[in-house]
């Protein structure tokens, strides 16, 4: 019944709207996140390296937005299926100093763009490409990860505050995660075909659990 | 004693410094204002349009703290005097609603940039220039002023609420003005040889704030 041009007439442009919506509005609330957090920037200096941080998340969106409309969806429309999770998720972790929040985006990016480039590999070369563009650039996982290295070996306490602070962040996320999966039926149904079976879904999630416990023993925390 | 090259030698260089560091740190703060306004928007289209002006700022940002930089100034050094005048209007001013953020953006950016395209007069070309790029494209005011109107239309009650608003805010702006003014002597005595005298001082208060009047009415606010 429906044409071929629409994109929720097939499961797979389902999943891409469904994925696109996903990082768009991650773009969103990143760009948000890091204006906050720049609030608790210890001098003016951090505080400007973080606002232009914040700024080129929006440089992103703007991309995603774009290939939403092509598509024929209202990027809005597209990202509001992730609007309560998503932002229960950064409710419910709340920095309450610079550590945290660095911690955080540290975490928090380094699984999300994990994620998202496993399921691009599973787009078309077009879509694939605009998904792994729009993942953050290392440069805020090394600034992140010097401050934090640095803070430590400054106060060798502070390894353990934040090491809890981390499993909290990926057991909200996890709970978060799991709730978006069950909702969005198309994307999930891309991943388990995409990756196989269910077995390959574990192994999928297996790698990010790799990549993510490599990526606090870099930055000195525990897991 | 000093070098020519040091703009701190001469008055012209000093007042120059201090004004490029008033509105950098006028960008980066419009910035953080933008973002927090940008979570009181009451759908995730304008919530967007509002991150996007946002991320317009840094832009600016970066302009200034690179002229700052090549003055042989630490941006964060020229910012600070700042900090403390302009963080005290934000503080005494937040916005509790979506309203209360669009008038104050369009109020206080409109006096702000009114009053950067005077003394952006007493500069060489090029600091003028950059000056006047950097002030807030008409994007910003056309929005804040279209939703206003709108907001007035469906219900006219939203007019007086407003309109106190913004005689707060001018209120508090002024009295931050004059505690800066008092500090940034080279900024200050820029103003008063290039308006000419005393007098010349009062026509650009006066010219302000007819332009600010001009503003409040186009919106449907009185002043």
């Amino acid at each position: 019944m429906s044409e071929p041009s629409d994109p929720l007439a097939d499961p797979t442009g389902a999943a891409l709207v469904e994925l696109l919506g996903m990082v768009a509005f991650g773009e969103l609330l990143a760009f948000d996140r890091m204006a906050a957090d720049a609030r608790l920037a210890p001098d003016l200096h951090r505080r400007a390296v973080l606002s232009e941080m914040a700024a080129a998340e929006i440089v992103n969106y703007r991309r995603l937005a774009a290939r939403l409309a092509e598509l024929g969806i209202e990027p809005a429309e597209a990202m509001a299926p992730y609007v309560t999770a998503l932002q229960g998720y950064h409710d419910s972790t709340e920095p309450k100093d610079w550590l945290e929040a660095l911690t955080k985006a540290y975490v928090g990016d380094g699984i999300a763009d994990d994620f998202f480039r496993e399921v691009a590999a599973f787009l078309t070369e077009r879509d694939r490409q605009l998904v792994l563009d729009v993942l953050h650039d290392s440069h805020y996982a090394d600034f992140a990860c010097h401050e934090i290295r640095a803070a430590i070996a400054a106060d060798p306490k502070v390894a353990n505050r934040l090491s809890m602070w981390a499993r909290r962040l990926v057991g909200e996320g996890l709970s978060q995660a799991q709730r978006v999966a069950g909702e969005r039926i198309a994307l999930t149904l891309l991943i388990v075909e995409g990756t196989g079976d269910q077995s390959g879904v574990q192994a999928l999630f297996r790698r990010l659990t790799a990549a993510h416990t490599a990526r606090m023993t870099t930055v000195g925390l525990n897991n």
